[in-house]
């Protein structure tokens, strides 16, 4: 029985109403923060202070962690109307330990409340009861588990390569609460392949195997929106076209969560085998290509320190880059 | 150049001086807990009040988290003298959010303060730059990155199945700092077999791909310790001797990080494959079956309410039932 408010629905009516699959990956690095912020975020000085170069160069952490905040707050309110989805990576608050996790949800709250879906790249995975800890801890709202918050993402990236049982909690909190998975399936590094791509005795690549594990799970009809996507989508970055399409055909029902556009040097023509032939079926996230606008020459020309101006910029430019991969009938 | 202050001879070293290569996971599951702790350990009550019985069924995560801390105290200083090290799953704690976090690292500190290894249960994986980060974040102490803190554990567990460039920047950590890795190449649950022991086109299952490039990383001679172990060891948890004594030959420099003692169901002969006929090689881990030891009607019989003797009855025979596979030289 199709939902209506399940995530695979919620993502689906979002690229369509912005009209574009572009999603921000918001990893924020105090070192590519505006100089603005740098320095002088916490004390609310707009430019460093040349008599302080030592704390510009080596502030202390909780200064770092709320440059990156407000940073990350006002990224979340330029790009709130340009883009669906708004992806963040746990790696880059862990690193300031429990304030970090702090912030972290504090960021995954002002996105949803700014009307962005929220994907948390969390790529969590482990076995038994550890793994709905996990699910739990990163996915529940609330109704799996009373510890879960209200603030979890939408939808959090996971591990595949542990097998079903350790997805399965995963699974079950986003059937409850209407909440999305990717597994990851294949990703884009440089030596992904030497696993991923491992040739398998039935001549298929191991990444294919996992891919109709994946397209298994997503064909749970409980799982199933109102437009034909499951919420148990795929991270999915090869470069390869090939595969890439064998994918597609692999997880019909599947939402892919395509990284590399702009720094990692994948240009939109490279993402449609990515998308069905109705231009859904996956997101393209962009990273530091948008949110380090600020760092580019070719922005600094135009908007000089106003790195806001930079940031809103690239991040329309992305949106409409992608557009044209999407059919003129929503655009 | 072996080195004398890396964490594969930390290791083997506290295997011997305790004679037993015994570890305990300490995995916190509120409800698990003694009675004397739940529901009156925030308050310090040593029995919960009868007359707050929504609280004793349902206390504020605080209150829950304040608990998990105190008897994780007592755990570790129960353990501390009898195994060489404790295996700390972070799931437990994540779900208690930044609250949870803070909990983790005063445990990990704990812990090495009470002479113990760590090792921290995180299974990251991720590539590229967010790799750098997770390896900073949960396993530095400060010289790769200064947020890492002087709180991280000993070791950590790792992803294996995004490639080498994904584990280079724990490798990085764990050389720089002498700290240790254990990758996960085989792990217990019911489904890992579908995609861990894929057949490849070589005739080999799909871990012993992954084993032939830990076993890699681990000849780095950088890493490697004047016992003659890797710092980079593995997760191996197959229950299939012919399997565990191949992945002992595949990768005869690493430590194996073995769980499924007790509670999973695994007894000290079924670990003997993972060992050197030395009896090094492996860590074995138990966690509910020793830390949850007093809902085990067993121990109940003999020590009633006194569930500290419980636990620590319970530590001493998983540490002697394995001291069997350990030389009569160093018992």
């Amino acid at each position: 029985m199709p939902r209506s408010e399940d995530f695979a629905d919620q993502l689906v009516d979002a690229i369509r109403e912005r009209g574009t699959p572009a999603v921000v990956a918001l990893d924020p690095v105090y070192k590519h923060l505006p100089a603005e912020l740098r320095g002088g975020a916490a004390a609310g000085a707009r430019i460093p202070s040349r008599t302080e170069p030592s704390r510009e160069s080596h502030p202390a952490p909780n200064d770092e962690l709320a440059a990156i905040l407000e940073f990350s707050r006002r990224v979340i309110r330029l790009i709130a109307l340009i883009v669906p989805a708004v992806k963040i990576n746990s790696a880059y608050f862990e690193i300031y330990q429990s304030a970090g996790i702090d912030a972290y949800y504090q960021l995954v709250r002002a996105a949803r409340q700014a009307g962005l879906l929220v994907i948390g790249d969390v790529k969590r995975g482990d076995v038994g009861h550890s793994a709905e800890m996990y699910a739990a801890a990163h996915l529940s709202d609330g109704a799996v588990s009373r510890f879960g918050g209200e603030q979890n993402p939408d939808a959090i990236t996971v591990s595949g390569s542990l097998g079903s049982d350790a997805v399965k909690p995963f699974i079950d909190v986003a059937r409850a609460e209407g909440k999305g998975l990717f597994v990851l399936v294949r990703t884009s590094n440089p030596s992904a392949a030497s696993l991923q791509d491992a040739m398998l005795a039935d001549g298929r690549k191991l990444h294919e195997l996992l891919a109709g594990q994946v397209a298994e799970w997503a064909a749970d009809t409980s799982l199933l929106g109102e437009h034909g996507f499951s919420s148990i989508g795929a991270v999915v970055a090869t470069r390869d076209p090939a595969d890439a399409a064998k994918l597609r055909a692999a997880m019909p029902r599947c939402i892919f969560l395509v990284p590399g556009y702009g720094a990692q040097g994948g240009r939109a023509e490279d993402f449609r085998p990515y998308l069905r032939a109705d231009g859904l079926g996956a997101v393209i996230a962009a990273g530091r290509s948008i949110i380090f606008a600020h760092e580019d020459a070719e922005y600094r020309e135009q908007f000089a320190d106003r790195w806001e101006k930079c940031i809103e910029a690239a991040c329309r430019r992305f949106a409409e880059d992608l557009r044209r991969l999407t059919p003129a009938a929503w655009q």
